[in-house]
């Protein structure tokens, strides 16, 4: 553990206020390496925090946290601000199972007034607290701090465009670093490159000269202010002035002593509408492994802290990523239809493999899954076949796509089968995964979409050559004749478990993989429901999909009228806590135990004990 | 019908490429007075459509369609454009039964690229056809029409960000009529009346050097083009220019002779990249009714071309939308923490009522549903009780809502219903409703959203003090002891219906209103279960919904171990066809016969006949 004389004495952001600028930097320094230290204990992210160090203290240093509300747009770079609001003594615990969340959580702190993970709200949130605060005539500051990444995404504009147009006050520090985790693409950040490489750094004289600009206006000279306005913004504005906002920078988000007088003007400042700070910050300051790696130590395991070196376990088999990736590369040797489109996860999402191999059809558009599909519906109207993958694991080899972040994808099922039109598969495993892969990329006569585990496969054979699946056909993979499971997606290797276990008390089991969510397999369904005493359908999913496509299907077809002892198991009606990924399954009752003990309930059902008119 | 001896001459926009200015300007007059006509019998969008007549008429004049693309981006604008591609034929028939429909559709017409209704979707899909017909060698021209409204949607940013990062061409033609139903707001719309203000319509000779700007650049000197760029782009650019965009304009989009030649350099300019035309509208243009109507003649009933007079059948009760602006008002009256929030659609939502009622607590946040949502859950973390109003005609006075456009909110009780810890709602009838607001607005532990019809209300007395409905309780409208009718929200009057045809029939039939999708009321479900023959549930919804959550339940309680003749009624798997709100529900399946057929059939459902093992 580091030496951190000036950190312990931080309790809490008021111990901040009163300190020098000489001693907030050693506090700095010092809050660094603590960052240092817990991750390389816990893993977790990494860069994003360090790259925000400073800014985080001159922010508690300056503003009356939690009174005035500071909002991190992508929760992951809050861990500096997590140990100086009082949480420092848990920091080790983060994203372990019962310990501290890896996102701002405002259930976990009052210094956590939003509860963000990814990405592009805080401006909207923002700006509805700044709204609230003026409606209950409650002088507060309200500051959001959002990443350029997080400014490509739509919400972040249609923010400000509301915000530049309303009187409440509002603080956007725009954190721009050129990085979200892969480096920031996109006509903005063009824009930011170009208006920091002619103004470079703003020297305190010239920050002045800025705020000057701004007196007249303050001052109530209408005229004057609406000719400033108008001239200033048509012919010499930036970008955000046009879109109603003050701008002021740049400036170097690591020197303290000119964030610190330039944030006490912002807060100081009572003219209304909206301010925007620009600060330059560098992902991963002050690491040199993180300031090295190419995503700047985004995301990490534990490691070593003098080399910087993960303790990684050997993996056991390929990560389903890494299939996917591999699959769509073959796919698109084959097909130059084949085109592979990404919202601003290039490597997370294996697209950086495909990039190489295809570098002209491979595309990351930014932070921005609605236009993502939408420009994927555009390629598609054009006999392209454009494939879409995000972060909740899922791609659309047509025209469409789910959008989550930083979500187990629980919905997607759900949500993607409602829709008329659509094939949805789900992955029981990496092989399964590549014939999907190919089978996605046959069909092109309507949108689809597949779904898959994350992390290391289950270490199956790959097969040389993928098949294309017969679309709506599932299939059986051990035959039984008391219990059935009916799995879809990656529980797969649970059920086949449960099978063992209930075999071993002298219940046959079949289990069959049902593969399409949509459409179903009807045949297989008429028989697992006429063969067996109990019919188990799971699924990785909410509520709303795949089993209540089967319950749909048997009910209309007439099989609930004689008794069907259907027992639909999917995640539970609760956001799931974070954990180990076994530890996860357990919660949400999704193991084989759980199969087993809902075989074993629902064949010791008595239906006699429910009272019947008919 | 108006006389149009050259409109007629036109079979396709072919005709219109030789034909000289004068000549296009009576094609104009006389394709404007055709819409009116059109309209005036079918009734349907107007506005929209006659502010862009001559814009029409240029792009196809100009343009190779339907081989160039030309993507309308609200669908509602393109009446003139079918006129004069080939479905002058048809145009009466537009949104009737069977007819032409009300936006475009790629299977109407080979000159409609892309189906689109609302709202800002035409960049992304328009970059979309220009990364094709680069990657595959075909030269073409792709133009995105899209309004000063449309704009301010979050896609067309991202849209607008990742093309101005690329080399393939765009034409984005940008309407800016400051309308789109209502008068846009927003600071982008503060910002281009600042543009047009400072410039005024460009002349001919202003617009040359405008072009003039550009040609160093595709001369390819790279020095001074790098230079020009960052120069222009800092220090004098316009937003879009920021963005990366060329922009040219503004100009008047009602002159065909600026707009030809503009047109016709923008289509020979071959520097890469995409280019921005700001032209100048006015919705309603030319007839005169609609010019001066506040919404500009943004949608009419049948109406008397001469007068303008709509011909309105006289209402037999409240609208649903009337019912819920009074009583949000009402509730807001009693409650001040309740603020409205609107996503460009005050009037259509009757949050312009409540505006007038409470100004300071009614926010129009432009076509930004995203931005609404989340801004709203910033409000709610300060304590206010926030509802969103959305065209699928729901509404969330917590923290979220739904976001359909130009739906009948057909997947609303499925996404919403799979969120954990949602309260969601549908009303029966507008009293109902007027309980619904009320109770919506008494949840402050989590949030709440509801649904309710289009239209018309049933006639039922309002009741004169709203009640707080017991959270997840359901009430039962008609009691019988032989098929159980459970409805969720508008079809409850159909369940009666039917429970009159079944009761001639000699089958006693009970019918509830369950009133909540979530939480279920489950000892009602459970009564109706155990206490009726036949259990029938209907939904206006998809798949995955309140029918979803109800044999859930029943299933994972064991009732259908015994037998249970269970048959969920929903809206069928696929768009169902525009028409009469009757018509479409016959389409679906979903009226009292129906529900008698449903219920007859199970009754006489023989389980005996399913061979079953057990």
């Amino acid at each position: 553990m580091p030496e951190t004389p000036h950190l312990d004495r931080v309790k809490s952001p008021e111990d901040l206020r009163n300190l020098s600028i000489k001693d907030l930097k050693k506090v700095a320094e010092e809050l660094r390496a603590e960052t240092v230290d817990a991750v390389s204990e816990t893993g977790g992210h990494l860069g994003a925090g360090l790259g925000v160090v400073e800014l985080t203290i001159a922010l508690h240093h300056v503003f009356d946290t939690p009174r005035d509300r500071l909002i991190w747009d992508v929760g992951h770079q809050s861990y500096p601000h997590k140990i100086i609001t009082g949480r420092r003594d848990q920091i080790r615990t983060i994203r372990q199972p019962g310990g501290l969340y890896g996102f701002t959580k405002r259930t976990e702190s009052e210094y956590d007034p939003f509860g963000a993970a990814h990405s592009s709200t805080s401006i909207s949130a923002g700006l509805g607290m700044a709204v609230a605060s003026s409606l209950k005539g409650e002088a507060r500051n309200v500051v959001c701090v959002i990443g350029d990444g997080a400014m490509s995404g739509g919400m972040a504009y249609e923010a400000m465009n509301n915000a530049g147009s309303m009187p409440p006050r509002l603080i956007v520090i725009l954190n721009d670093n050129e990085m979200s985790i892969a480096p920031a693409v996109g006509a903005l950040n063009a824009y930011l490159s170009r208006l920091l490489s002619s103004h470079q750094f703003r020297s305190l004289r010239e920050l002045g000269k800025q705020w000057a600009r701004r007196l007249p206006k303050a001052m109530g000279d209408a005229a004057m202010r609406a000719e400033e306005y108008s001239r200033g913004m048509v012919t010499g504005g930036t970008l955000f002035e046009e879109l109603g906002f003050f701008y002021i920078g740049p400036i170097d988000g690591h020197n303290l002593e000119h964030l610190i007088p330039v944030l006490r003007n912002v807060r100081r400042d009572e003219t209304p509408g909206p301010v925007l700070l620009h600060v330059v910050t560098s992902k991963g300051k002050g690491y040199e492994p993180a300031e090295n790696a190419p995503d700047r130590g985004h995301a990490l395991g534990k490691f070593d802290v003098v080399t910087g070196e993960q303790k990684k376990g050997k993996p056991k088999a390929p990560s389903y990523t890494n299939v996917f990736a591999q699959s769509l590369i073959k796919e698109a040797d084959r097909d130059e239809k084949i085109v592979a489109l990404t919202a601003a996860m290039p490597s997370g999402t294996g697209l950086d493999k495909f990039a190489k191999a295809h570098p002209t059809r491979c595309f990351d558009v930014g932070i921005a899954e609605q236009h993502c599909v939408t420009f994927a519906a555009g390629l598609a109207t054009e006999g392209l076949k454009p494939s879409c993958r995000f972060a909740s694991r899922s791609t659309a080899p047509a025209s469409w796509a789910p959008t989550g972040r930083r979500t187990a994808g629980s919905f997607d099922i759900t949500y993607l089968a409602t829709l008329p039109g659509f094939v949805v598969m789900a992955a029981a495993d990496e092989a399964e995964l590549v014939h999907m892969v190919h089978t996605a990329a046959k069909i092109d006569d309507r949108p689809s979409a597949f779904r898959y585990p994350r992390g290391e496969g289950t270490g199956v054979p790959l097969p040389e050559h993928p098949k294309m699946l017969e679309i709506g056909k599932g299939r059986i993979v051990r035959e039984g004749t008391t219990i059935a499971i009916l799995s879809l997606g990656g529980r797969l290797q649970e059920a086949l478990g449960a099978a063992d276990e209930l075999q071993a008390r002298g219940l046959s089991t079949t289990v069959a993989d049902a593969r399409f969510a949509k459409p179903l397999d009807e045949d297989l369904i008429r028989l697992l429901a006429r063969e067996h005493e109990v019919l188990i359908t799971i699924e990785e999913g909410s509520i709303g999909g795949f089993g209540a496509h089967v319950m749909q299907f048997l009910a209309m077809a007439g099989f609930m009228d004689a008794g069907l002892k259907i027992r639909p198991m999917l995640l539970p009606d609760r956001f799931v806590a974070h954990g180990t990924p076994a530890g996860m399954y357990e919660d949400a009752g999704l193991t084989a135990s759980h199969i087993v003990d809902m075989a074993l309930s629902a064949l010791g059902s008595n239906s006699a004990t429910m009272p019947r008119r008919a």
